[in-house]
Order: structure tokens, then sequence, then C-alpha cells
């Protein structure tokens, strides 16, 4: 693919805004087309390109670059997802699990990426509705039921495709993507799971039985939270990505939760490796000798 | 499918005589041909029923019967599989993960199968194998590289489709099935797979760091492991289902793991629920309103 | 000890007005002074009992027998505490690990420690307090900073007696009794801590760094939490045994943690075993060959 | 206490060598006594220091240097700690949890040291032995019950204080000291514990059950642990530190771990910070404001 309208969204601070000169610099001798976020542009100060808010943005570009840290993405990268547009992730200086190129790696990274020497990482999201509402929001990471404004427990019931799973009391549940395996869920004990694999991890926060632990199933399945009668509606919650923090309006309603028909996909350059970005963030042992 | 051909295993002690009996008595007025296990009939004393060793037994029967633990039944399912003969398990008074009917529902749960009325639960299993080796050895529920003999720690590469993941010092590394999830992987604190997600979960024993976490991958991939130098051939090895224990030849050899390409066929009667097993074991809140 | 003037708390509901009559019987037929606590008083309809407020009822009661779960006990214990008095839980059919007395052993048992044969339990309680405020709060089980109506992490520094411990980014911090490591903080991944052992558990709960792990410190130390200055102070709070919730007033005041003065007295008739609670509400193997 | 006779102990390899030797330079100027233990000294080719055997080495000491890793120290401490023989660590450039001083600090630590401006921290050790047998063996981390020789779990019996713990089916035990909870203990899943605290922990491996969780104890308790009747006695081993393993001879002989009665005496430079050991090592959030 060819990517000539070049969408840009960045991180507010100092440093994103170094970063975003020498890029929106670097794509203009290169003669993309480039607009910029409206919030980006406010901090940005650069009167000469275009400004469009974020879904307009996704909607009329190739291609999105982010600058910031793995948050700025997440948040790009669920619109950008609604109009299939790539997005690519350019990190401040610290390696994120998503933003893997590094300023000092831009110019070279993206002359490969432009030259169409890159590969594509289709990544999947879930989406979440209550089944007395039509609408639904869309997460990258995890969907997360969690106790909200009370120091006591929650209770709630999951079920899969119908089936019953169990009645646990907990802090919450954290209902995570392949993507989100290294973010909250990774806190709560739940697994690492590679994004080539389709599946879903529930990952119960603090539960009361120590036996509730962490259950991987597949992408298909249709999971449903049915909150006990008992726990009052503003007692919990629901947020996606940790970012969109949506209330119970009634905890008759069920929590409908299952992955969305569309993937983003991640444009990386050519020798991104997963395991690398895992060992350099976990900080596993690197030596391999061979 | 019709069962006709009936091949019977059983663990020894007074309890499986019981039960083998009454299942014995049970096969014979329903008409059908019984064989016995060699060893089973050993235990038995029963001189009626012709007696067969595990592998013909398996080649010759259309369906096997285990009266056992989960245990009984890994090791029968290892050779079943060879055969392609679906495997029903009955327990001895304690719920399996795999053993589901007990002696009390057993006139009721093989009217049923045999009348044709039953869920085929299919499961992966995993083939471990040397690269200097043609042999390969299978597992139901998980290969184990583990230190032998040894106080130390031991120290391997883990590879993941020619992809080098870490390098780790355990006491071991557990690769399970979704089968196996709830078997040793789960006290080394892996999650819980569900039987029809297609993955391999690869869950560090004891790691020296502690972000070494379990991770979960797709059924496809290839996992190898090299176990580094300085570490003594006779410090580790390798076994399967916790049964089958293989001494390491060559440490210079690689070990290689992937999914067996064949898969065991668990008959269950009508109502066979995954996670009403998983409560039962596990002790999880069982009640659910509705 | 002679116990001759009892307090009564109960928790509502029928099953606790049941074991309640059955126990304001039997201290009458002992012939000792009763009186009940004001809430208890009210769910249960018996007039001829004095009643008292829990503070009053603490300071004149030679002993506080609590009706109900651990839950209750916990308050009740904290309200004692101040005036010394000793208390003892009969639980309503289902143990706990404080309310140790079921009600089909309620005659035997109160029998043996009316006759003077019964252990005394001393447990230690934490107390919380800010250092721009003279005011503190006691709690039994723990004391717990989490973030409150907010789905982001929040971030803090621990002192232990002046030394800096870490900066952590979690859902907050566990700082937990002997008695407490089987409550909240086993939940968040804490250890078993025998009530004799004189020690404070810090319990991080869902940190980002993933080798935060609990702390287990002496009880004599004192623990400082400053709460870092980007965290906006109604996203946090302070809660005492998942009771009693404490809004942070400013930030930028210290949370200070030490052992409380005073330790509860739990009286528990002859037999009482530690270990024998933990194996019953733990689910551990029970069986020991002698 | 002014030291006169320097003991030393190093690891074999070419770091240490130089280290040494630039040690054994600045002791010679010093104008202290130099002793050097066998097996060092054959790594080291320096006629001219007196060899003594370990045991004779820390008798005849006023100080212990260690020149390696944490594991040179484990084993140099429980030979000194027989003749209260305080123990100092210099790393090879890795800090360790016990060698805190790093050969680039060394001519200024170990000035401070012998001028007298140093810190004596003392850290409690464990000793095993059975109760059919007078020996014992002596440990500063752990003493660990595994499985060895085979891959089933083993099963055995806890009691603390003559109390009964627990039955438990795993694979293996570790008792740890407060030193020991940053070693082994901390892979198996426990606590880190201040070595301030006078505990020890237990920290089941690989627990069958999921609710065995580590366990923290009073220091002064003595723990017996019985293997169960069908355990083999060549299934199972003892091991301290990591070092020595020993056999079980006969599994009807209980296994009776306590403090040893001695302490170990670690010599640090001023300014010695447990906790900033513990953020280096573990990668702890370091940034602290103010």
């Amino acid at each position: 693919m060819n990517f000539k309208n070049i969408g840009i969204v960045g991180k507010s601070g100092e440093q994103a805004q170094n970063t975003l000169n020498v890029l929106i610099e670097y794509l203009g001798k290169r003669g993309t087309n480039v607009c910029i976020e409206k919030k980006t542009s406010d901090n940005l100060n650069n009167s000469r390109i275009p400004v469009l808010d974020k879904s307009t943005l996704c909607a009329d570009s190739d291609l999105i670059i982010v600058v910031g840290g793995d948050g700025t993405l997440l948040g790009t990268a669920r619109e950008a997802v609604h109009h299939d547009t790539p997005v690519l992730g350019i990190n401040l200086g610290r390696l994120g699990f998503l933003v893997d190129i590094s300023p000092d790696d831009m110019h070279n990274s993206l002359d490969q990426v432009f030259n169409g020497n890159y590969g594509t990482d289709k990544r999947s999201l879930l989406e979440v509705s209550f089944d007395d509402d039509s609408q639904y929001h869309v997460a990258f990471n995890d969907i997360v039921l969690h106790k909200w404004n009370t120091a006591r427990l929650i209770e709630f019931e999951t079920f899969i495709n119908h089936q019953f799973v169990d009645r646990q009391r907990s802090d919450g549940l954290i209902i995570s993507t392949p993507t989100g395996s290294t973010a909250y869920a990774l806190s709560g004990g739940g697994p690492l799971i590679h994004p080539a694999l389709d599946a879903i991890a529930l990952v119960p926060i603090c539960p009361h039985t120590l036996s509730n632990r962490p259950i991987v199933i597949d992408a298909a399945s249709k999971i449903e939270i049915r909150v006990c009668e008992h726990t009052p509606q503003d007692h919990l919650r629901i947020t996606c990505d940790g970012q969109n923090s949506l209330p119970i309006k009634n905890t008759q309603s069920s929590i409908l939760i299952q992955k969305h028909d569309k993937q983003v996909r991640l444009i990386h350059p050519p020798g991104h490796d997963h395991f690398q970005i895992l060992r350099n963030k976990l900080g596993w042992g690197k030596h391999h000798t061979n």
C-alpha cells in the first residue's frame, strides 16, 4: 500500500513537540499530504498544516502516525479502526509495547515504511454493550468491570456462550485482548497472550476465592456479566482501556462483551520482533548464544 | 457412531474392581463385545473376558472405557489416540477433570451413550522430540522440562517459530495443552485455558526473573528449547504427563515440541458442562440465580 | 477472669435472631447481667434487656459476645479495644476466621468459658492518621490506600521508619495485621501470617511493576505513605477493615500507619486451633496420619 | 571492633583474581595480617600469603572478606557463623543482595570499615536435623525439601510447635530466613521479609492445592515435616542454600527445622540501605521527590 495522506496525532508536552516537528519536516520533504489532529495542533503552533478532528482525520488518512506513549496510540486506534486506517507509533524515547519506533530511528524506519517495506500486525478489539441499549464501546486493551466509589467487593455472575461460569466476589474482572495482556491484565496476574492467538482473557481482580484464576477462551466467545442484585449500580463501572469510563445505568441489564468485528492494523518497520519488545519491557534475560 | 466392541482399562485397587464388575455385567447385558487390558485383567480375576495388551485393545475397540482417575485416562488416551479410538471415563466416586461419570450415574449415562445420545469432546495433544532423533513422545496434559537430580536452577533458551523468546533460569518449563491447564500448569501459576481454544501454554517453574510469566500461544506454533551448555545433561529431564520420563541424551540437541496431529476424542453423556467441572473441582462459588 | 456483665452485639437478619434468643436465654439461666447493643436490639424485639450504644456497651461489659460473621466482630472489636474488653464470637453456622464458635457448640463452649476454661488470643491492630491531623482511626484487619472514583492507577511513595522504600503505581496498597492476612491481603497475593508473629504486611494491589511483591516487616515499624502530587486527592481513599472509608483531605499531608498500642483480646474455648481454622476455611488437605 | 587478622575467600575466575589482587595489596598497605582460603589461593597464585582451610581461616580471623557473588558469601557465612567471625562482601561488579560493596568503591568502603565506621547487620540462620540423628546442617537462605529423581509430587505433613498445619502434595517446601526471602522463596511466590523481622517463611513449591499459600511464622517456632509413607525416600531430598544436598535416609524419621542459635554478622560500610538494594535488584521505581 502507498501512504499518501498522513494524519498525525501526538501527545501534549514539549518532548512530543520536538518529535512532531521533525516528523512534519520529514513528511514535507517526502511530499506526502499531512493533516493534524485538533488537540495536537493546539499544542504545536504550526499554522500551515490542515487541522481535523480525530474522527475526520482517521477517515481521510491512509495512515495515522501517533507520536506518544501506548496510551496515545490506544485512544487513536479505537477511532482509526472504524475507518480501517492503519496506525504507526513513534515513542518519545521510551519504548512502548505498541509505539515501537524510537525518535532516533524515525527517519530510517519511515523511509522503509514509505518505500513499502513494512509489516502489518492485525490486532483484535473488544466491544461492550448493555442488553437494553444498542450502543457499544470498543477497547483495544481491555474492558474492565470494577468497583467504584466503594471499599466493598462487588459480586457478579459470568456466562460464556450462555454457559454459567461462576458467581464471583472480587474487586472486578478484566476482559483483555492479547494486546491488553501486557497491560492491566498482567498486573492482575494474567498470562501473556501472543497477539497471533485469537483469544480473550478473563482476569479476576483480587478475587475472594483463591482458585478464581485467569481464564483464556476463544475470541469468538460471547461473554455476559450479570451484576448480583444486592450490588448498587453506582458501586461499579465499566472502563475501556482505562480511558473511557461508563456508568452502569441499570444493574438488571446484562453486560455483553465480545470481539469487535474490525481489527486495528499496526504498521511496523521490518524487523519488528514481539518477543524482543517483551524482553525489553519486562527485563527478561536477553542473552542468547549462537 | 455405534459402539459394539468395547475395551476396558481400569485402575488397580478394590474400589475399581467393584465398578469394573458392575460395568462388565452392564456391557454383557447390552450385548457388546468386551475385551480387557492385560494389567486390569490381572487385578480383576475374571477369566471369561478376552485379554489384550493396551495397544491391541485400543486398535481393536470402537470405544475404550476407563475406570479410574484422570491419571488412568491420560495414559490410556495417549495410546488410544494412535488408533483414533474414543475414550470415556468413569471415576471411582471422586470427580476428575476428565473422568466425569460417577459410578452412581454409570447405568444411566452409558444407556444414553450407547443409544447414540452423547457429545464428542476433541482434545489436542503435544508431542516432543529431539532434533537428532526421529522418535517422538506424546502428552495429553503437558510436556515438562525440569531439573533432575540437582538442587540448582537449570538454564535454557526458548524459541517459538524460530524466534528467540528468552533465556531463562528456573526449575523448568511446563508446556501445556488446554487440558493440562487444570493440572501441573495451574500449580505453576498458569491460567485456565478452555479446551475449545487451540492454544499452548508455556509456564515457567519458579523462574529466577519474576517477570517470566506464563505465555499462551497459538497451538500451531513450533517450540524449541535449547539447554544452555553449562547445564549437565543429567541435571534435567523431559516428562510427559508426569508419567513418562525421558533422559536428555545430549544437551547439544534441541528439544522440539509441537501439537500432535491427532486428537483424543472424549465421549461425554449429554449435559456435560466444562465449567461445572471447574466449579466442582476448584471450589468456585456455585450459586447462580436465574 | 470472671465474666459477669455481658454485652451482646449481633448481625441483623433472622438467623442471627434465633441464635441471639438462644444466647440470651442461656445467659439468663447463668445469671449474668446482659446488655445489648442498640441496633442489635432494634432487630430483636426483646424489651426486657437493657439497651446501650456500642461504645457504652463495650465500656460497661466484662465480655462482649458477637453473633454474626467476621465483619460483625471486626466492627465490634475496634470499639472494644478502646475499653480493653475481651470479645468472643459465635458464627451463624458458617465458620469465620474470627467467629469460631458454631451455634451447635454454643452451650458447651460457653459453659467452659464461663467456668474459666478458655484461652485469650491477643491480636494487634493498626492505626492510621494524617500528619496534619491529630485524629486517628484503628483497623483490625487492614488499612487500605486505594484508588477511588477513577479507573487510573494511583502513584505514591512508601517509607518505613523514614527510609524510602519505593515509588509505586498500582491500584493501591493493603497494610495488614496478621489477622488481616487471611482477608483482603490474601486476595491481593499476600502471605498468611501467624497471629503470634508481631508483623505487618504491605501488599500492593495490582502493581504496575511485577516485582513489587508483598513485604513483611516488624510491627514496631512506622509506615509513611506520600501520595504523588499529580494524583488528585479525590482519586484515592483510605479504608479501615473495608468498613470505614476516609477521604484524603490533602494529598500534601503524609499518611502515617503504625501498630495501635492496645490489643484486642479474643476469647476462645479450649481446643482452639488456628491451623484447623485455616484448613477449614481454605480447604487444605486435612488428613493427617498419626 | 578493630579488624587486624583478615581472612579472604574468593570465587574462582579471572575477574575475581583482579579484585583479589587489588584487595590483597590494599590490606598489605594497611598493615593487616592476611590469610587466604585454600581453594581461593589455588586460583590466585600468590605464594606470599599464608593459606588456611576455610574452617581454620574463619576461626583465626577477625573479619572474613568475601570476593564474589551472594553464593560465595552464603557458603562462607555458614562456616564463619560457627566461629562468630563477621563477614564483609565485595561483589564482582554486579550488586548482590549480600555482597554490596562494588570493586570501584572498595578502597573508600574498606577505609571506613577499618576506621571503625561501619554497621553490623545480624542475620539469622536455620538448622535442619533428623529426629533419629544428632547431626544438623545450617542454612543462611533456606532449607528446601524437594522432589528428587522423580516427576511426581511428593506428599508430606507439616507441624509447627507440634501443631498439625496440613498435609500437602507439591514439588516441595522452602523454609526460608528473611535473608532467603529474596532468593528461591521469592521465585516460589513468597513475600519479601525485612531482615530485622525475626521470622521464618514456609513457601510451598507448585502446591496441588491453590490455597496452600506461603506462611510467615515466628522464628522461635519449631517446624517438623513428616514425609508420607508412600513417598519413597529417594524421591526427595533436603537442600541447604541450594548448595548442600542431604539424602533422606529414612522417611520414617521426622525432619526438624528451627532457627540456629548463632547469627551471621554482616559488616556494611556506612549508608547501607536495604531498600536501595531491593530497588536495584528488583527494578522497582526509584524516583522519589524531596
